[in-house]
């Protein structure tokens, strides 16, 4: 049960953001720039991904599963392989490119300042650009304020993981901006 | 220098959300209605305090001192004042429910998974309403991400103080949504 009395039943952030429709817009018009929008070099797959293994790396139950099942689909692959990925990046089969991203929102999770030039120069030598460098930092940022605002409050989330691999789909279609929270 | 050619010459946040519109608009869209949005029972001040001790913790100079210098304008304290807050919260002369909020802000800055019952029912004690507790929490979380945003892509940022404090007044007139970054 939730730390505040949410007058729903919704899991996760869904919850959250029924409860508080005033923070809800921006929160999920973020989530479709950053996560959905076709215009960008980075597919779908890699940004849920990236969001993915910050939310794993955070521990959140909820989030690193939407967003798991998410990658999952778009990457046409197992959830065994998102594990993988998830568990040790550097011996799973990404990108080169994809890897020195991952290790950018590695360090992102853990604060702002670790993100050293050291870590941006790889990425720029597997021919990152500066918006793709970008973009993960804000996703990984983004993720580390989700992942608290979900756990912070004490939301509960369906243990099945099959909850999350089924509902995929659907929210492939339908993005973040203007869902319906209740379905 | 920032980590990467942002085509500006803009400090902080300022100098991100200049260079990449499609995100700038969601998470200005969330600061309004998180920080600023008068359908609020916790002060435009005590909220930026809120903000402000979170980019303390994070060692986050431009977001501690723009949201700083907010909360001193509300606050109609000093600097010296907010520095005090931001170092020893429970020495200071704040109310002791924004005290436990502050608490339960410092939690979130660590983990979603530190708030714990007890800080959730201190809150309650000194009389926090569900609402604020889910103000606080959402606040705490969304300084974790621009903090990152922020220092994670190397911005630069002003190192007078005074700077923070100069602009101000004028930023909490004009407010976050529809601002004029260039100004």
């Amino acid at each position: 049960m939730a730390h505040i009395d949410l007058g729903n039943g919704l899991p996760g952030i869904r919850g959250l953001m029924a409860y508080r429709p005033e923070t809800e817009k921006p929160l999920n018009q973020l989530a479709e720039a950053l996560l959905r929008s076709d215009d960008n070099t980075l597919s779908r797959g890699d940004r849920e991904l990236i969001g993915a293994y910050v939310s794993y790396l955070n521990d959140c139950f909820f989030c690193q599963n939407v967003h798991g099942a998410l990658a999952q689909h778009y990457m046409h692959c197992r959830v065994e392989d998102i594990d993988a990925i998830k568990k040790d990046f550097s011996a799973a089969p990404v990108s080169p490119k994809l890897k020195s991203l991952l290790a950018i929102a590695g360090a992102v999770q853990k604060g702002g300042k670790q993100v050293t030039a050291a870590l941006i120069e790889a990425a720029r030598a597997q021919e990152a650009t500066d918006r793709e460098i970008h973009d993960t930092v804000l996703i990984a940022a983004a993720f580390c304020m989700f992942n608290r605002y979900v756990d912070g409050l004490g939301t509960w989330a369906p243990q099945d993981r099959q909850f999350y691999i089924d509902r995929a789909p659907q929210r492939a279609v339908e993005g973040y901006a203007g869902i319906d929270l209740h379905k």
